[in-house]
């Protein structure tokens, strides 16, 4: 299914656009007045202008074509406004106003008719009750939150509230986003239409998807099956325990539905399972590395504690310490100082500068026994280095060696550590900053190795 | 054991203090120039004046008492530096300096000489091969990296690099620590001797402990059964699979052990087990809260999501969710929309304000099903609204009712709940920023609470 309307649209009219910074229609349009795809339309009954922009008193007024309308105004005139997009040609509608089918079983009817007006005109509808669609590529920011930071995840999040929690969390933490979608009651669109047009995309690298409850689990299913043959789909569901259960069925209205079914869903279909936020980011940020063709780990440190941290964590995935070639143990050997550690993890100790990470790297990704390598870096202990001449090296290497074999940084160090984990970024490396998250992302690219029948073993 | 030399000594000297800032003797003397609790020397056999100051020559050469010694002249001098403390009347000493019975058989004789020509004087050693010790109450920074934010963790790391890290990280995520003690290779003074005294003083309501190896296992467990009668001590035990204990073991040349008998020896002792660092920080930073009663959590939070998360992260530990008494629900029906959830967990929705927050947080702590509290926001998503007045309504509740529960706040958007987090703990309540953070510190007062017997159930 095309929703390009949604994600590319030429012309965008926020209705209900405002002037007065109290409401959420103000930021919406101030967001999407940074829109780099085409032009934003201000729609406001009562106002002349908004923000400085000529505003027009309804959608059909406006003198250009209109593929996609953000609807923030009041509950009671959203009905007329679906009615009014139809009769204009626009082509998908993202309802922010909130107040139907979470509130009672005659919101959930006036949402069913929404739908049905909307079908009529050949329109499509997000939401309601939804915080708004992002794409970072175009930097359209239909929502009324900050920019998220760019990146290669699409986030399909059923919370609104989470959704921006995390868009906001992940500035704080350097951690980017393609797409991210707040779904809310998902009167129309739903996770699998979502999936099969995100399937299709270049730029979206991983599907994220926040899951409180599904309606129509064949049709998820069906759906998720034909999408992880061509792209990654993580998905974290809340309510997995009892008490959670219990929490999401008070929360959303629906029941939650027992895990059990959940989880044999999601392995039927090939979405990979997280547990926390932050497993889930952690997976689906791995994406824009190759997959592994085993699940043989080499790691590189310049500290030895979180070698050993990071192994334990891969452990307890599955995955393994590869055992290193004799060569590759006697070329680090040539270099590295005498308490280095020439085993897997190679601890190359704290004297390590960029020219060691560049050596190392290269010897062990040019090892037989190596299937995927994992860079550590922690506050480098000797003065006038930084950890960006690490991430230097390791991006060297892994240019001049090329062989296809995923790379994954550790970065272990707060704010020390941020320059140098965009270096590793801008490079198409993923870089962590704990060990169970890195070796989440690793476990996550063999995984899907495993599900595409690309895992050698 | 009274260590107050290494930790409020009146007068410090800083062997190998520097003029040039490519050596740690610079850090680490720049750092000790804000030291509040006495005076600093330096000592440099070259020159006359480091960083301004008058240096002496040798550290007996000062006009004064000195109790603390640093040390971070190159390996071939520590022996000597180590007999001139001695000859001094020096209390303790830190050796920075590298090289001992990390690298060989020779280095851990040497090492043994050192401490032994210590004892001769009635002094103590740290280390050698770390990277110092830090006391944040009285901004002592005894060591080359940044300063710790303080906080009321006290946190012994066998690795300097991995406890450098983890300094830095928080710094970034506003974790604050009460004392850090990175204890090299522990030639001296270990984990039992610094629990020890860490086990009386004041400001440190938590003893965390990053664990390579541990030497005399019967001593360990025999002083951290007295130590866990008066405080809580976490473990994070590196090398518990067998991937991470082959690692260690090449790591630290000592055999890690098997984790099973870690894991004996650690429960036999009561000490808390923690998985990963955030697991242990997570941990630590619950204790400045008072010891539940039992382990019945109620939940509030302005999202449903969150509060779904959270439910499934504290059954996953064996808390449960909290029956409301019928009163509890009658009183949040009277205040909070129609919309609101008023079971638990309480769903205030996104429109929810701080007076919301106090009123909620007030009954839920009255009611006598109630064991413990965790107060989450997410973003606000009404324009005009702060998470700050949701900080402050929970720190209104708590004064008020004042009734021995703890609380504890989840804030989950990153920048923007800052400002919210620091009101919490500037009151003395941990506010985290992830579900199963909020989770393990939860968890943490139960399984304490259970050790010390005041559970009641």
């Amino acid at each position: 299914m095309n929703l390009d309307c949604f994600f590319r649209p030429k012309a965008i009219a926020v209705i209900g656009a405002s002037n007065d910074p109290l409401k959420l229609g103000y930021e919406v349009f101030k967001n999407l007045r940074k829109y780099k795809g085409g032009k934003v339309y201000p729609v406001n009954v009562k106002e002349e202008e908004v923000q400085g922009v000529k505003a027009y008193r309804n959608v059909k007024d406006i003198p250009d074509e209109v593929d996609l309308a953000i609807i923030v105004v009041p509950k009671n005139f959203v009905k007329g406004t679906v009615v009014d997009c139809g009769e204009k040609g626009v082509k998908g509608a993202v309802i922010i106003t909130a107040g139907f089918g979470e509130v009672d079983e005659e919101g959930k009817k006036e949402e069913r008719e929404l739908v049905e007006i909307a079908h009529s005109y050949g329109m499509r509808l997000i939401g309601p009750n939804c915080v708004g669609v992002m794409n970072t590529l175009n930097d359209m920011n239909a929502t009324f939150i900050m920019d998220a930071k760019k990146g290669d995840i699409a986030f399909v999040s059923q919370s609104g509230a989470l959704g921006a929690g995390i868009v906001y969390k992940t500035v704080k933490e350097g951690i980017g986003f393609s797409k991210f979608v707040s779904v809310g009651n998902m009167a129309d669109l739903d996770f699998a239409e979502l999936m099969e047009y995100l399937a299709e995309t270049e730029e979206d690298k991983a599907i994220a998807l926040y899951i409180e409850g599904i309606r129509d689990g064949r049709k998820f299913i069906e759906v998720a099956k034909r999408v992880t043959k061509k792209k990654p789909v993580i998905a974290l569901k809340a309510g997995r325990s009892e008490s959670g259960a219990k929490a999401a069925s008070s929360h959303t209205g629906s029941l939650a539905g027992s895990w059990k079914i959940y989880e044999a869903a999601f392995k039927q279909s090939g979405v990979l399972i997280a547990e926390t936020i932050d497993e889930m980011l952690s997976m689906a940020r791995a994406f824009t590395q190759p997959l592994p063709r085993g699940r043989r780990v080499a790691i590189m440190t310049n500290a030895g504690g979180p070698g050993v941290l990071t192994a334990d964590q891969i452990d307890r995935r599955g995955l393994r310490l590869a055992e290193l070639e004799e060569k590759t143990i006697e070329e680090l050997r040539s270099f590295l100082p005498p308490m280095a550690a020439v085993k897997n993890p190679v601890d190359m100790i704290a004297s390590a500068r960029g020219e060691d990470y560049y050596r190392t790297a290269k010897a062990l990704l040019q090892d037989k026994n190596v299937d995927m390598l994992i860079s550590i870096c922690v506050v480098p202990t000797f003065a006038g280095m930084t950890p960006t001449e690490h991430a230097e090296g390791v991006v060297k290497a892994v240019k001049e060696v090329n062989n296809g074999k995923p790379v994954l940084g550790l970065f272990m160090a707060g704010y020390v550590s941020e320059k140098a984990k965009e270096i590793l970024e801008a490079n198409g490396i993923p870089s962590y900053e704990r060990p169970e998250d890195v070796a989440a992302g690793a476990h996550a690219l063999v995984e899907f190795a495993k599900a595409r029948g690309v895992l050698e073993e």
